[in-house]
């Protein structure tokens, strides 16, 4: 494969011939690369901001993840933290510390998954960098979306009553997580070892190519329900239900035969002698929406599609818990990835 | 000193002890940490984005750099970003990655820094993460302003017969690193060395402690002057004079006497035997606005305190010179740093 270094372009020029097929879709991206800042008009629409820092070695490990996977990735879990606040994506900036090991063709891939991320989810990219690293690769996003003022939900929400919903499947991102560190291992023992990846394109997409889910989002609005409090689902259902919990000072019950598990997450999850319901609650990554409806709206939910209703919200006091399949309790905690302790 | 490991906190709990003291200043924010997005108001202005990824080893040396220093300097400029679009900053968002070899007590020092600039500035902290960093520390920001639509400045609008003026004035910091490196140096060979500032503090704070032109800005505004085009001073005054002739279609003259040049920079740069001109052209980190104003605001420009016309702006086929003092035309050149070609 061709490589072009780096030093070809200089800063000025990397980032012109990185980002010249990019398309503006929005009317509200007035000037987007080439000033000192991108200039956006949000008018009578409130503005949603989010940022998120990825690092190699400790976000991604690039022996197993393609770089046109990455850039998708790293902007995809952006346009999540903005759906999950019932908005949509508008502009993101992308701004990259490289060092010498990566070529401009390298560069090209990583922002060819940017490109069909903001492409799929119609965002324009309007701003960043390039800087050089003596480490590895730090890619660092920004994200801005519209909300409507009525229509924004924050974490702090969710009422007594109110019933928890999930959408999609959980676990299946950590399953497959398991899958490339598993073949990792065994490709480091030996090299002529072929991946054994055989019916496990699902959980693999899902930690390669994850999606953020603006269909839930349009089709909830599109139902008339505003939930009462949401978040994205990064770090594992327990950790997000508890900071909805903390924040809305309440407590919860969810029960384990509700919880939406892939086949495939589960077979995988048994090959390994792992629980995939501890994968479930503890896995992260699915970028899933977790969300709380007034009980009203329990007609309503029910007409929309790939949302699993897993418990309801209690009291403070009644505590957080995940209800067993034989009716046992287990208090609920905060095991999700935290990469801080990883250090 | 005491220190106390990150771990202790883990990834909320951390971003919230640094945070917990930042003030939230404006009526734009309507949400600032603790979601999965801030949530801003801009309602009839415009909204200015921009960030910067600061990189340990790269864009800063923590030998000589004091966190504090650090953390405003990353801060500011950003606020200079905006300041060059003729904007006000409002928000910012901080993402670090971090290394074990930090304490808490180190964060508290970054922001610190991060305060006292947000302060000053009248700028709200609204979101960012932390997280694991196998190598050096990791400074990713983000900053909004807001800019009215017909006064926001960008690059492209000097016009032939305009006037090229400079606020402050250049080559300054890059004395200010010149002599910290030598310290450097020399604290190396011998560690029983005190370092030799005597009379260097200016030129030292250019270095770690650079401010952002509000003031020059506030003072424009007030004197009813709007630029045809402007820019801060990062990369060196050639790089950026490069960059607004390019993108305006127009060449330039600009004449060295005229270039203001601080007395400490230039007994700095006879001791060092470097040309304080060439520190000036191509020494970067000013922060110092450069700007074209239409020749009918000359009177008017005279008015405003620290700022300095070094030249006018002229056909593009003319191309881009420095007259010398004999009269002498030089080509400009960007020789401003790149960190690119570093790596």
């Amino acid at each position: 494969m061709q490589r072009t270094e780096i030093s070809k372009y200089g800063e000025f020029g990397l980032i012109k011939h990185l980002t010249e097929r990019f398309k503006i879709n929005h009317a509200s991206t007035l000037k987007g690369i080439g000033d000192d800042a991108a200039v956006l008009n949000y008018a009578e629409k409130k503005i949603l901001l989010t940022t998120d820092l990825l690092l190699e070695g400790v976000h991604f490990d690039l022996t197993y993840v393609p770089l046109k996977h990455l850039g998708y990735k790293a902007a995809v879990v952006n346009f999540s933290d903005i759906y999950a606040m019932n908005g949509h994506p508008k502009q993101i900036t992308v701004s990259l510390g490289i060092s010498k090991r990566f070529s401009v063709e390298d560069l090209e891939e990583l922002y060819a998954g940017i490109e069909l991320a903001c492409k799929t989810y119609g965002v324009d990219l309007v701003g960043g960098d390039t800087s050089a690293s003596f480490t590895g690769l730090t890619i660092s996003i920004t994200c801005l979306g519209e909300g409507e003022t009525d229509k924004i939900v924050y974490r702090n929400g969710a009422k007594i009553n109110d019933l928890v919903c999930v959408s999609g499947d959980l676990g299946s991102a950590y399953m497959g997580l398991q899958l490339l560190e598993r073949e990792k291992i065994v490709f480091a023992a030996n090299d002529q070892a072929a991946p054994d990846f055989n019916g496990m394109d699902y959980i693999l997409q899902r930690q390669l190519k994850p999606e953020a889910r603006q269909d839930i989002v349009l089709a909830l609005s599109e139902k008339g329900i505003v939930p009462t409090a949401m978040m994205d689902i990064s770090d594992g259902l327990s950790s997000e239900l508890i900071h909805i919990c903390s924040q809305s000072k309440v407590g919860c019950r969810i029960f384990e035969d509700k919880i939406p598990i892939n086949y495939q997450a589960a077979v995988m999850a048994e090959e390994l002698n792992m629980n995939i319901v501890t994968a479930a609650l503890n896995g992260g990554e699915d970028y899933e929406l977790i969300f709380t409806v007034a009980l009203e709206d329990y007609e309503k939910i029910l007409t929309v599609d790939n949302i699993g209703i897993i418990g309801h919200i209690t009291k403070s006091e009644h505590g957080l818990f995940l209800v067993g399949r034989q009716g046992e309790e287990i208090a609920l905690k905060a095991q999700g990835w935290n990469s801080l302790n990883e250090s």
